[in-house]
């Protein structure tokens, strides 16, 4: 057994999880009426109700008795002053200061400066003044990928209107998705925001070439392309060699990673269509969650609750699948953003100290918008052979219009939340298919199939309304967790080295496709796979 | 031990299992050279690759003696016959015979003259006859929802191109999506095609009433709203009572199931949109894979293999979560695609008996397009504490546009799937830090946090092109999967009984929201959460 497991706090749980794990989510509510008083709490405009997990008042008590003793809240205070929390590469993890949190100084007056030139450039989009044909700018094309992509993305699904300068977001390498991003674009109407860390990453960097030879090709000659083009980079002295004016380079601080970015001038693209004010609220949502984050007593605090209850179903109830159910059209990228932040932060097997941590670490996050989903995997959910845990996350308030589907959206939502918790047994089952009306031969033969289980560990996270605050808080609300898991497992949440041997491949891989280097040295299923690659490509390439 | 893993096919798996699972796929490249040989196998335009799984050719043969074992062949046949092997609902499943394949004659015909049908409706909307106003149909609004939205949305998406008729697709019952659907819509130019089995699935009916509110507050006063309604459904009468005229009404009979109708008149959308020749294509493509499923050697099958590989991962090498990796951003929607068929069809624990499958069923089926997945999860799928096995798709041809950017998707896809499989172990990696110039103490203290313990099981599926065909064939491959994991897991793929509970206690909590019904009764949580809905609900109505 691992030290991690042997530790006081580990053991106390492990023993503790033997005598909870029978029980039955039902059994808890009964036994204890008022779960859902202690289980439920606010802050920063959103409630978190944990009361439909697997857990009692003392398992709580224990996991924070485990973030005591991993020292949740000197490694909290750490990442705030602007220590290097990212050990393997010898980086603080900023975020917080970019929405006026934390004591990192040093990196909120940079952040400042540069805030406010690009607040100033969003302003002069909007106000028509910056286009060089004089033409509203119509269009804009934010080219970026993971980290510089999922977060506008989201947000602007979350909170944009139609009304709006149209966005298109480029992240794949397949030419498809510029394709689509270009149809129908006015050239002299459209910006490029090229968004990347390094300004080197070959899918950013390829579709922003691409990009400016449609633009060369399309504009007038004696326009100018690169006067449309924006960067939002590390590297300013490679986006300047790309050709783009200096004023227009945005830089992001080396102590803001891609997943953690949003907040930056990587929200360049969300101030132009949300606005300056819009974007100034999502900041102090989140930085009001930051306020509570460090200062609220671990058992009600709302970051740290979610990431013990996360810890408990992944560790100690042995659950590996997570889904993320956003009730919620606007939050459909939602589980696709978490799924980031979530598995490449903490998708990890080796401790800081380079030890192999034996415990699990980040489950698989997936999930889909209610009530959307419920009719693709919630069959899964319901009975398979899994169990998986659930957040489900309600904006109590819909739009205006159409107020009818809006209350059958949150019942849905409320419904499922009830359904996966608490089940139907095989007595009630029967009953029900009695009241249908079916013969005592069928009721025999149908009610294990239509028996449900429950005691699914549901999560649910409401807010009255989705608007820029509360997705500032609600994204920093996970961000927070994540930070928080990743203290409890001893990973370093803020690096991602299972990126770069994949990486180092390709280069060979396409040198191999492209004529440009040996098939020979690649194992037999991947010489067949290049040489398919070869024949095709031949085959186009002749028919051209 | 359940007489499921006792018995003789079950026991042997076992037994190999752990002689096998020590071993990296890595040794077993070495031991067997020509793995890739007997591991490769093309039919139907498409080409699987299983040698870079934890299998060895005996592997293969235990694993086909499982699938005889559960006379898999006569299952195939009773499918294919038109029998009843949905029990639990006494149907039969007859998408095969949708494309022409199988021995259901009488599903045939039916379906024979309601296809003659909707394909001609389809012409006489290219043909610009239909609308009442002599105005181009510039516009369609798919309403529907699970197997009556995924299907066409997947294929719109992947073959749909700028120059068709616009689609937009309206699942959700939150109103966002109808909204952004009809944003900007010509009234008289748009047609709605409502697609719902039964005709009253809650989502779809409250969209079309609300569309159809629209229409008719939109609509010239001498226009029928009516006329541009169009119904697919087992539910004529219904259908005709919400006001569409008989001859745009288009049946889909009872044996065919949501997650498995694309090929029927529920994808009268993509005649229209891609016209009947590629709708053809398309169901030619997978008749070709269904004649190959029934007629080739279970061990030179390819959704035999594809199952066979899957039940190995699942149940012997104990891997719960599974990755969909399309190198395509044309099939972007193919994990939620698969996710609906798979975890649908296959996230059940109770036999076709009504016996408890005490074995593992549908792992959890997620992912994304590369190269954008990469930027994302992917640090997670190298260096997780959990193993997930893979489905790399690779379409090999790209546009004729921008072939340097399909040579590095390609390059990708290609380079992922080996990094997976062999990944590089701490020698290597000291030995690659050491090139980049680290110093020892440096190197010392990253090569844990840069090994890459590979082995992860990935499969290759790849095809010239995306196109009508082979598209039409990889879904027929992944439904034929389904039905041959159903059959190895002795479990009914074809009902969704775990769909009922959350739906039933929605009307509960819908009345309680509404003030229609009580409030009381529910557990103390879900009691919270509707009366916040309740006042949110007050409040909205009150600003109003």
């Amino acid at each position: 057994m691992s030290d991690f497991r042997k530790s006081k706090a580990w053991s106390a749980l492990a023993a503790h999880a033997k005598k909870l794990a029978p029980q039955h989510i039902k059994d808890l509510f009964k036994e204890d009426p008022d779960r859902s008083d202690w289980g439920t709490i606010t802050a920063a405009g959103l409630t978190l109700d944990i009361s439909k997990n697997r857990v009692t008042r003392q398992t709580i008590d224990l996991l924070s008795a485990l973030a005591t003793e991993k020292e949740l809240a000197a490694e909290r205070e750490r990442m705030s002053a602007g220590d290097q929390v990212n050990g393997t590469e010898a980086r603080a993890a900023l975020h917080m200061a970019l929405r006026g949190e934390g004591a990192a100084s040093a990196a909120i007056t940079q952040s400042g400066e540069v805030k406010a030139r690009f607040l100033d450039y969003a302003r002069s989009i909007n106000s028509d003044n910056s286009s060089q044909t004089h033409k509203h700018i119509d269009r804009i094309i934010h080219i970026g990928i993971g980290g510089s992509d999922l977060g506008p993305r989201l947000v602007q699904a979350a909170l944009g209107t139609a009304d709006q300068i149209q966005v298109h977001f480029v992240a794949n390498i397949d030419p498809h998705e510029l394709n689509e991003a270009l149809d129908g674009a006015d050239p002299a109407a459209t910006i490029f925001i090229v968004v990347s860390k390094s300004f080197t990453t070959q899918e950013t960097i390829e579709n922003a070439k691409s990009a400016k030879a449609w633009l060369e090709a399309n504009l007038p000659a004696a326009r100018n392309a690169n006067k449309q083009f924006v960067a939002v980079t590390e590297n300013t002295k490679a986006a300047a060699s790309f050709g783009i004016i200096p004023d227009r380079i945005f830089p992001f601080g080396g102590g803001v990673g891609g997943r953690f970015s949003v907040w930056s001038s990587v929200g360049l693209t969300l101030a132009i269509t949300l606005g300056e004010d819009a974007f100034n609220h999502f900041l102090s949502g989140a930085a009001e969650m930051d306020r509570h984050f460090l200062d609220a007593p671990l058992e009600r605090n709302l970051p740290v609750l979610l990431a013990l209850v996360g810890v408990w179903n992944r560790n100690f109830l042995g659950i590996g699948s997570h889904a993320v159910l956003p009730y919620s059209q606007r939050l459909a990228l939602l589980p696709s953003y978490l799924q980031q932040l979530e598995m490449e932060s903490n998708g990890k097997s080796v401790r800081r100290n380079g030890h192999l941590a034996d415990v699990e670490t980040a489950p698989t996050i997936w999930g889909a918008a209610g009530t959307t989903g419920q009719h693709a995997f919630y069959q899964w959910l319901h009975q398979g052979a899994d169990l998986a845990s659930c957040d489900v996350i309600l904006p109590l308030g819909g739009p205006d219009q159409y107020q009818h589907h809006q209350d059958i959206l949150l019942a849905n939502g409320i419904a499922q939340a009830e359904a996966l918790a608490f089940g139907r047994n095989r007595q009630a089952t029967e009953a029900a298919l009695a009241e249908e009306g079916l013969s005592e031969a069928k009721i025999a033969r149908l009610a294990p199939h239509r028996t449900f289980q429950g005691n699914r560990p549901v999560t649910v996270i409401s807010m009255d309304r989705l608007e820029p605050k509360t997705l500032g808080a609600l994204i920093a609300l996970y961000e927070h967790k994540v930070f928080t898991q990743g203290i409890l497992w001893d990973i370093n949440s803020f690096d991602q080295w299972g990126v770069e041997l994949g990486k180092n491949l390709a280069g060979g891989v396409l040198k191999a496709i492209t004529g440009d280097g040996p098939v020979e040295g690649f194992d037999p299923s991947t010489r067949r796979l290049i040489n398919a690659a070869r024949q095709t490509r031949t085959k186009t390439t002749r028919e051209d």
